[in-house]
């Protein structure tokens, strides 16, 4: 069923439901899912509305006119988004296929509902896996000694396809600030650690040496300081002396690939709303 | 804060929200929680909101005067209560000490906002640890030839204490179907296993018997079919076949006070709507 | 590092392990790895050993040759395997992709060590990324009205890809008893439900009906019994009212998955001894 | 059933089972768990048998005795305890009952088994529970201007009820590190976070602050760096958005209680073999 999505943020005052609540009604919009979040600490209010396309007299453009002057009183950042339209992704990955063949499959079984571009790697290794699900696969080796031309290329790649979201599935290279900056709250990374314990590399050698009882997974949006963008999603499974390094990795290779998914489908799906450094996930 | 919390079930259709949330802006009411469930199965609309009691001009009673012809409107299922008012729990009781321990602890230290009116049991084991409380205790023992004079005194005893709710924390007795039907969704049982698994009797055995690998609790409204009634909450615990059915009984109590202090909790915060034999629990 | 596997399974009585970790040590055997577990219920003892192949002056055959004379005064069931032996395994498929995808890719990226002997299924829908594999992929349809030639079929098929285990990796039809009893312990079966709740089909639906607060996948041993047999692993998902039964079956995919991949390497491993209808799986 | 519990840490060789276990079979013991580790980066090989007691013809001085030059062979580090023989505890708390109510009901209800010396606290709050279960209870006030002398008390009375082991039951003092050292592994914390995340004062809110989806608590033994010690036991619970500071702090106490309980009963039970900074907890 194809729907409107129409995402709020706002500061927190009385009469905000009422007013977009009877602006939906007067059109007769048929909601399907609603959430409202009023966050005590920032004083700001969420709100996120699933409204049948079919009940609804516009389409998006008409939307956006109609809802304008709401958004102006209330000083609202909003978007309105329409179901039926693809997101398009960028999926960028080293050499490890876990997280990008679990993507891959979910998007192929029609469980993601999105556009996947291309996939950009600085290895040849996933070549063949992308290319059999007919995804054009761009190599992009990147010089330890002069990073530069490497990004510049990524970055032409991923305007050239257009994307509205780049997902870092296990791409094991920092994205340049001048990146993070241009695509703020676009770039979903997966770091293989519940953050924020051991940021940075080796996570899970971090985590053996200090002994945990738990490892985990982070799904987040990347910001300049690294590991430190705001937590969409995070998971942890048991470990324990029996399991060696290897173990952990084994077993985070599940979290991780189950976080990363779990917080793309919400993204692609504008449940994600970002104030100061820290989301709101309406699930 | 003080809160009115305004609780709704009815036939979903367009415009129930705008309809409410017009009328508490009309009233200046400043909301602080608001939550939505439109049920495509059943083609129910269920919804909560809190609102701050000194934003709005009434008291309980105004306010179910004002609000009376939308909930007539939409013939809805409705109540609306007060934060401020602490609900009246009659809890009962056998020997197992955990789950009575725990809420009483809970109630003790200010978790569980709620007058703790007696406790009633078929044994006077727990006596001691509920009078240091300052609680009354009630021992009602049941002839297992003739249980019907004990139900009796059970049922004398929650009208005198004017109970809103009663909570089965491991009481090991089977309420009379009569008891059941006046309480009805008033009743709260925690039952030591995941149902509709092991349904009945020492469920732990048949645990250990069936070689499952988690167990779990579940805590639900007492209905005349024995562990039949709509589930509140329910959790699990991973067990192996190094536990005996002993340590499934230890582990099992951790699991039952915290999903039956959970349910408890959701039920005293008019967070729990029942339809059919299902519950909406807004968390 | 390659190692020997000796599982052992008898009656419970005084000197077990000092028989054989003298053996064990009399040959200078090297233990990686030391299991055991007293079942009092059953009063029999279970134990599993990884030995360093390097360590030992034997073969398997050798191993078997020195080895018996202690088996037989303590009468054990028991095995010696080498890690270096790759298993054989059949998978059996219909249409939902999830299960087979996922241990396609664990074997693929060497996290699974096996050999995929084969695929089957009764629709052709999974061919190709099967074949994506280097994995030869049988259709053989099953005719409602008459199973019988299709389960012929299967079973000369298993048999001339000399199956050591055969996985039902969501394969939607019920084996006959003849093939459950010939290959006893060696048919693996992820049934999409928190057994014994949801024998059958449709688990989804039917937890959807009862309102349960989580949903699960089993692991089990194919039995003549349906989803009866021994438990090999379990796990779960939290759900809510929020979750329409769509969710819940997107939800349980995810859960299947992982718990058919864990059972599956625990066999792999020679981690699983069945005893009664039980599992004891030394992890 | 009485056990003897024989706990072993030593460099890790060929035959170390062989010749424990030879030694217990010599004896006619019956073993009722036994549990191995390698650790491969240590080179450390860890082990814990229980043995039924009635089985042996030795009482501990006895089996000290004939064990010990098994034990100089190995260079191990070894004990062997009684399980009828309850380990002395003294628990201290600051103001906040949850950890310490939840330790005294598991005591009273027989779950714990051990004796309670005696209860330690900075302020006169709980008294009136402690002494409930007639347990001495001291007030020993701490001046944050010389904490010299609470901490001298505190010594003096730990050793006179001369405690096996001191439990920090949310005590919410640094203990000074010549206590740390004089009672290593002996002093059991919880920790309200998921270490090493979130070391220090206020972790609850230092999640809110990094927008966690995860809170959770950790059991370890005090060392002289803050909450940096031996990690026992850790676990997690999901939160989101919609829960404020103060409903972390809610659902942490459950956590802490459930971990600080499974953390001291596995030290109870002479399961946690520390090893540099790591446990070993054999379960």
């Amino acid at each position: 069923m194809r729907t409107f999505r129409l995402v709020i943020a706002c500061p927190d005052r009385v009469g905000i439901v009422a007013k977009v609540s009877n602006f939906l009604a007067s059109y007769n919009g048929w909601i399907t899912e609603a959430s409202h979040h009023s966050d005590n600490l920032s004083g700001w209010f969420f709100m996120r509305h699933e409204i049948r396309a079919d009940s609804l007299p516009f389409d998006l453009e008409g939307f956006r006119q109609a809802f304008a002057p709401i958004a102006e009183e209330f000083s609202m950042d909003w978007r309105i988004t329409d179901s039926a339209q693809k997101k398009r992704v960028v999926l960028m990955a080293s050499r490890e296929s876990h997280c990008l063949a679990d993507l891959l499959h979910r998007w192929h079984s029609d469980e993601l509902y999105c556009e996947i571009a291309c996939v950009i790697s600085n290895h040849q290794d996933l070549r063949s896996m992308v290319e059999w699900h007919n995804i054009p696969y761009y190599h992009v080796p990147v010089d330890p000694k002069d990073k530069e031309p490497a990004f510049a290329e990524v970055s032409r790649l991923v305007k050239q396809h257009e994307a509205d979201v780049v997902v870092l599935a296990r791409y094991m290279q920092i994205l340049p600030p001048q990146l993070c900056r241009e695509y703020a709250h676009q770039v979903i990374n997966i770091h293989h650690s519940f953050l924020p314990s051991f940021v940075g590399a080796k996570p899970y050698h971090q985590a053996s040496l200090r002994g945990v009882k738990l490892i985990g997974a982070t799904c987040h949006y990347v910001t300049e300081e690294l590991d430190a963008g705001p937590i969409i999603e995070q998971d942890v499974v048991r470990v324990s002396h029996r399991d060696s390094i290897e173990n952990m990795v084994r077993f985070g290779r599940d979290v991780e690939k189950m976080v990363l998914a779990r917080g793309l489908r919400a993204h692609l799906e504008d449940r994600v709303l970002v104030h100061d450094n820290k989301t709101v996930v309406f699930d």
